[in-house]
C-alpha cells in the first residue's frame, strides 16, 4: 500500500471541534491535515478572563502544533482557506491546493452585531486573543483617564462600562468587571471615588440567561445585584456613537466602552459557499453531521445549523463541538469500514455561569446550584478543561492566589 | 503645617532608576508624583527572553501602582511629559501643570540605529514589551511560513535571523533563538529540515561583549559555537531592504528578519531640552547627579551622561540606574534638610551574560564563572530582582519545566 493509498483528511478548524475529530483519528491509518488561521488552540470559555485582566493569553491558549506532537499522522497548517470546491473536493490555502477524500469544517463562529456598524466600529467584542486583550487594555485605560479628569460627569462616563447581551458571556464578563472594580482598581485607585464607576448590563429580552432553568435565571438576577450590577431588561439598543448609547425607550448612557456579547454567526469562508444556510449564517446538515449531497464532508460546531430532538436549533457552545467532534471521527472511521452512520444527539451535560470571584449558577445532574458551591465545580470543571497540564497548574495558582488577595493579576496596559 | 508646605517631587519615569527614588523616599514627609508613559515598571534586562517566546509579557513587567499601593506618600499618573520648564519648575503632562519642589528626570532610553532607516522600518528591535511581542510574532510566523514553503532558497532565507550587536543583548539573544531552535522547533515542526535554520551574530568590533574580561569573551564565543551561532566580528552593516543585508565587506545575507541590538540613546522628551548634552544624546549631569544650575533637578540612569573615575561613561545598565536611584533619594533629603551632597560611585557587582539553556558567563567578586555555574548564578539573581512575590514563583516553576522538558512556554502568535 503506498501512501496515495492512505486516506486524506482535512480539518479547517482547531477549536474544539476540529480538536476533538483529530484526537479521535490519532490510532487510525490516515493522513489528517489540520487547518487554522491561527497557531493556537484558544479556550473560549474563558476568553473574557482575559478581557478583565484575570487571565493571561497564553493560560487559555495553546500552539496546536505542541498539542499534536506525538501525533505522527497529524500536519498543522497555519493559513486562511480561501476557496473549498466540495464537487472536485480540494481545499485552497495560502496559494496551495490541498486534495481531500473526506473534509470536516469546524470553522467556529464570528461576533454577529445584527447590522449595529457602530459598535462594530467603536465597540467592544470577545472572540479571539486580539480582541479581548485589545478590551482588556482599552478597559485598564479608562481607569488611568479617569485618575486624572476633574470634571464630575466626564469622569462618571469613563467609569461607565456597558455590556449588551445577557448570556452567559454577558453574565459573566458583567460579574467579574464589577469585582474588578470593587476588589482590585479600589485599590490601586485610592484617590479616584470608584462609587462613581457602574456596570450595566443590557438585555434586549425579558430575562438574563434564558435557556437556563427559572431558580438559576433568578439567582443570576440576584447573585450580579449584590455586586452593584446595573441589569436592564428588556432593554433594546437603538445606536452608539462612541460616547453615548441610546436605547430604544429614548434612554441615554453616557459611556465610552460598550462590549457586545450579543451574536455569534457564521465566519467570512461560510459566507462564500453557495450552500443551504440556515439563520446567521450557519450550514443546514443532516442528522449525521454530513454536508447534504456531500458525504465526505462534515460541517461541525458552530458553523453547522441542526435541530435537536424538541426543534429546537443545538446552541452554539463548545460543549456541542465537543461532543460532535468526538462523533464526527467516529463517523469517519465507519465510513472507511463501510458501516452505517448514526444519528447525532446531543447529551447534555449541565449548564454553569460564573459570576465573578466566588459565585456562580449550575445544574448539573438535574440538580441546580448557586452561590460558592457551583463556583467551586465551575473553578474545577475549567481548570480541568483547559488543555496543558503546565497551565492548569498555573492558572489555579492564580486563582488560589487571587481568591486569598483578592488581587487580579495582570492589569498591563500593552497598546495605546 | 498645611500640605503646600510638603515637598512636592515628581519623579519622570518608573524604570529602574526612578523606582529607587519612589522607594527610597517612602518614609519621608513629602508628596512624590510618579509619571511614566506606561502603566508597568517593566524589568528590561530579561526583555529578550520575551521575543524569544521563552517568558510572558506579565513575568517581566508590574503595574506601577500594585507596587506602590501600600505607599500613601505616592500618586501614579500615566502619561508622556510633553514640556519641562527648569527654571519656573513644572511639567506638563495630559493637558495639565504639575509644579514640582524636585525633579527627578529617569526616562531611559530608546533604541539608537545610527541613522539606519531601513532598519528602523524593517527591522526589530526590543525596547518595550510592545516591540518584543512583535518580534516574537514574527520570528514564530517565519517557521510557520517555511513549514510551507517548496523553494529551498526562500525557506533558508527565512529561518535565517541576524542580531547585529554583540553586546549582552545580543550574545543573550542569539544563543536563546539558536536553542529555541534546536530544541523546540524541532519538536514543534518534524517536517521542517531545521538544519536549514541560522543565527548570525553581526558585531562591528573585533569582540563580543567588548566590556567583559578576556576570559569571559573568550568564555562566550566558545558557548555561542557550541550551540551554532554563526559569529561575525569586524563585521559592519551597510544597509538591509526587508529582504537582504549587506555588509561593508559586500556580504550578502538573505534574512526577513533583523534584530537590532546594537545601541540606545536619550528619549524624545530629552531630545527638546536646551541642555548640555554629550553622545546619544544623553544629559551632562554633576557628580552629585545633579543638573548643572538646577540643583533641585536631577537626571538618573540611561538618561544621565556621567564619568567614572577611569573617565570612562558610565554604562546604561540597569545596575548604575538603581544605584543612582539610591543615591537620589538619599540626596533629595539631604537637600530637605540642608546637609551637603556627595558624589556618585558607582559599585560594580560584577558582571552576568546568559547564553541560552544551561550556560552563562559571570565575573562576580573578580572571580570568572562560565558554563552551568554561571547559569545558575543568573537564575538565582535574576528570578530574585524580579519585583513581584507571585511573578517570582511563576518564572521559577517555568524555568525549571522548560529545563526538564526542554520546552518553550509561549509559543502564541497574536498578531498577523
Amino acid at each position: 500500500m503506498n501512501a496515495n493509498q492512505i486516506p486524506h483528511i482535512v480539518i479547517i478548524g482547531a477549536g474544539f471541534a476540529g480538536l476533538e475529530v483529530a484526537r479521535g483519528l490519532a490510532k487510525s491509518r490516515v493522513r489528517i491535515t489540520l487547518i487554522d488561521k491561527n497557531n493556537h488552540h484558544l479556550f473560549q470559555p474563558l476568553l473574557y478572563q482575559v478581557a478583565i485582566a484575570g487571565l493571561l493569553p497564553s493560560q487559555i491558549a495553546q500552539p496546536v502544533r505542541t498539542i499534536f506532537r506525538k501525533q505522527k499522522n497529524l500536519t498543522f497548517q497555519m493559513g486562511e482557506v480561501s476557496a473549498i470546491n466540495f464537487d472536485e473536493k480540494y481545499v485552497k490555502l495560502n496559494g496551495s491546493v490541498i486534495a481531500y477524500d473526506y473534509l470536516v469544517l469546524a470553522v467556529g463562529g464570528r461576533t454577529n452585531f445584527f447590522g449595529f456598524d457602530t459598535i462594530e466600529k467603536s465597540g467592544f467584542q470577545l472572540k479571539d486573543l486580539d480582541t479581548a486583550v485589545k478590551t482588556r487594555n482599552h478597559l485598564l485605560s479608562m481607569f488611568e483617564q479617569a485618575s486624572h479628569e476633574a470634571d464630575t460627569e466626564k469622569r462618571k462616563a469613563m467609569l461607565t462600562f456597558v455590556i449588551v447581551g445577557g448570556g452567559p458571556t454577558g453574565v459573566e464578563t458583567a460579574g467579574a468587571l464589577a469585582e474588578l472594580i470593587t476588589h482590585v482598581m479600589k485599590k490601586d485607585y485610592p484617590r479616584l471615588n470608584l462609587n462613581d464607576a457602574r456596570v450595566v448590563l443590557l438585555e434586549a429580552g425579558a430575562n438574563l440567561i434564558s435557556s437556563y432553568p427559572d431558580e438559576l435565571r433568578q439567582a443570576t438576577v440576584k447573585l450580579l445585584k449584590k455586586k452593584n450590577v446595573d441589569i436592564r431588561l428588556n432593554s433594546k439598543l437603538d445606536s452608539y456613537n462612541g460616547v453615548q448609547v441610546k436605547l430604544a425607550d429614548g434612554t441615554q448612557i453616557e459611556t465610552q466602552t460598550v462590549i457586545w456579547t450579543a451574536g455569534v454567526k457564521a465566519t467570512e469562508i461560510v459566507d462564500e459557499l453557495s450552500i443551504d444556510k440556515a439563520s446567521g449564517g450557519r450550514i443546514r446538515i443532516e442528522p449525521t453531521l454530513q454536508l447534504p449531497q456531500h458525504p465526505e464532508t462534515f460541517v461541525i460546531g458552530d458553523a453547522a445549523f441542526l435541530l435537536d430532538e424538541k426543534g429546537q436549533p443545538l446552541p452554539m457552545i463548545s460543549t456541542v463541538a465537543i461532543q460532535q467532534g468526538v462523533f464526527t471521527a467516529k463517523s469517519i472511521i465507519n465510513l472507511m469500514t463501510g458501516k452505517p452512520l448514526g444519528h447525532f444527539h446531543y447529551k447534555d451535560p449541565g449548564l454553569l455561569a460564573t459570576i465573578g470571584r466566588n459565585a456562580a449558577v449550575a445544574r448539573i445532574f438535574g440538580i441546580s446550584f448557586s452561590g460558592f458551591i457551583a463556583w467551586v465545580i465551575w473553578v474545577f470543571l475549567h481548570i480541568y478543561r483547559i488543555i496543558g497540564f503546565r497551565n492548569r497548574i498555573i492558572v489555579l495558582f492564580n486563582w488560589a492566589w487571587d481568591y486569598v488577595f483578592y488581587d487580579n493579576q495582570v492589569r498591563l496596559i500593552t497598546k495605546e
